[in-house]
């Protein structure tokens, strides 16, 4: 594997989020456009246009970044030491700039307004146990697969994905960059500011709680 | 392959089942809310999310417990002398423990009372036959697959339960824990108590019958 | 590759096929019934059924038999020359009586008269060349995968029909067995006995063609 | 890698390309005819059947030709020196030559005039800016798949494109060679003639920005 110097490296992580964001916001515009106010079938366009895009992207930007478009997926890995922090520092940065230009992307791309910001409350009840079980089940699908099947995580993360999105009650944020981005999107995948760090605090606390019960299962044996 | 113990492939049965079920109800629940009464939509959405989940979950798991999720296939297993039958005796209680918590966090993430008890009584003509050619499909996929093309069972795995969710009259439960823990939810992807000791013995009818019909295909042949 | 004895292989074409159509047949029950009389969602959900399953069901079947399940493709791989003629006689028998019971299972299973002609007419104009251009894309897909990529056959001819059954104004059924076996159905996925015939020659023309074809363009460049 | 004479190399994009444009058109008339003005669940067939058939038809084709389809991809190839430029002269006149004939066929399947005019508009705000990203991420899949996964880059366009026809305001033609013989049927997934100039131009610039950026990000590092 050849490495990458940082400025490309964090390049692919804003290039990736960003083409990520404009995917889960402008599909969600498109499918709530088309639907006639269905949303059943607006969540399934928005599900399936999001779940193969992700899986792209990883081929894509895995070999120069790893792919994380995600601060807790660099989180646990500077936590489990597979990456420096100075990585940890430094993508989380990128991964939210990409992201809010992605949304201004897809906003431009559909005639919106650039700048936007969203009225969707999400404050139903168990919103912030579903972003704690949607990341959760996140970081299992990376943790899970990265040792056994490392060539089939791209594909299990947008297949999880989209299970996520109809799973949980918030459809599966599951991801401090997106949020923060998707809470300047009065659009059918937005999210209120205000209700922003509460779900960043969830994806953080599933995120830690997957990468204790992976550590734990995956541990290798010791032999005596 | 390295092994684990008994008490982590324990907890990945439990914590896979757990997960699986979560889904399974989960998308269930968010399928029919969002569908407004229209259930090949509402279906298609727990279709998509289900078979989806699967795949990822067997990735994640079968190297550890080797993801059984369902005890007619311990107990297929079993009988092929593929597993101890130490496992055939312990595997089902934590598949079921993992499925009613897994219906429970179902429950919680989408506000809804935790214990339930379903009254889908799924008592049209042809469901218990269903439940015999749904099981025997899902153990035919297994054995059919698993030896030529090992790899290529979870996603076998997640295609057959899609695809049989829609050419079965009972939506193809086609697992006993499955059954009991969804006998406990109220919602989309319930069933009623009752029900449920007949869809469990045509699903153990089903997987026997699978177990006998590809033991003489896949036999190997006896050179002279 | 081992070999399997012409009985098992038989039995292979027989259940394999069988499958096959209780898919097609009970997922088309199943998508009628609950959309409604949206045709769009229930051919939409007998599409993602039939994809789905026929993946599966190739990858169990063709280690043992080839998985046919066509005349169609028994009869180009006896052209070919890859198999005996003496299977070009027998597996078709296997097909047609595998395929007329999976459809009586499917009727079974929703509690449906199991006897039944089907009264669809599907007589729209370009109906015929339909089936022409539907078998000429099947034929394309197995000759055109088999050499460079065979680990993917099954998976194009998953993705393949179920691009079909909506490109063609016949919903492709490319297939003499399946043909016949689905005018003995009158539910969503029949067709009137009397339209059999030009389908089942339009279906042979298809897949002559594309073996003509397709043995021009992947004909090994001879080396002076 | 054997390698294939011009003729069946002109061959091979001529029928690649008419088969896409068949599955397009006829996908967009079939799901038009169906979902009863529903455009959401119609664009959903269309995405489906596209996605699934461009999958396979690269698999098919891409031994014989690269199976490009696509005037744009034939232009990154020659600029990057990966295709000598006889062939980006002669590739784009079987394309669009094979296109037109697709359309025509999907015409002739569905009883449709076989000489139409399109009179879609497609002139929203933001169209030109989508081509431009749905061609950038078009030409960004194949490059960022064809270096470290060579054997993923046809599913790969085919789940950027089912994505791109959500997440982008013009669904994404990002073919010129689609636009052109799209503009010849008055159907679904139509575009005036008037209004393909500016498509073709937009797909030109997103290829050629899309190289550009990829040629940067994924160049080798050079040794001191």
């Amino acid at each position: 594997m050849e490495s990458f110097g940082l400025s490309r490296r964090l390049a692919a992580e804003a290039l990736g989020t960003a083409l990520l964001l404009a995917v889960v916001i402008g599909s969600g515009i498109m499918g709530q456009r088309l639907s006639g106010g269905n949303l059943a079938i607006a969540l399934l366009d928005n599900t399936l246009a999001t779940g193969a895009a992700l899986v792209v992207l990883i081929w894509i930007f895995s070999p120069i970044s790893g792919a994380h478009f995600n601060p807790v997926v660099t989180l646990v890995a500077a936590l489990r030491r597979e990456a420096p922090w100075r990585q940890a520092l430094t993508y989380p940065l990128a991964q939210v700039l990409g992201a809010v230009l992605g949304v201004w992307t897809a906003h431009a791309m559909f005639g919106e307004a650039i700048l936007q910001v969203s009225a969707a409350s999400r404050s139903d009840q168990g919103q912030v146990l579903s972003e704690i079980v949607a990341t959760f089940g996140l970081i299992a699908t990376i943790l899970g697969t990265i040792r056994f099947r490392p060539g089939s995580t791209a594909l299990a993360v947008g297949l999880y994905v989209a299970a996520a999105y109809w799973f949980t009650a918030s459809t599966a944020f599951a991801n401090p960059a997106a949020t923060i981005a998707r809470s300047l999107s009065d659009t059918f995948a937005g999210i209120a500011p205000s209700r922003a760090p509460a779900f960043i605090l969830a994806q953080v606390v599933g995120a830690l709680l997957a990468a204790a019960v992976f550590g734990w299962l995956l541990k290798a044996e010791e032999t005596p």
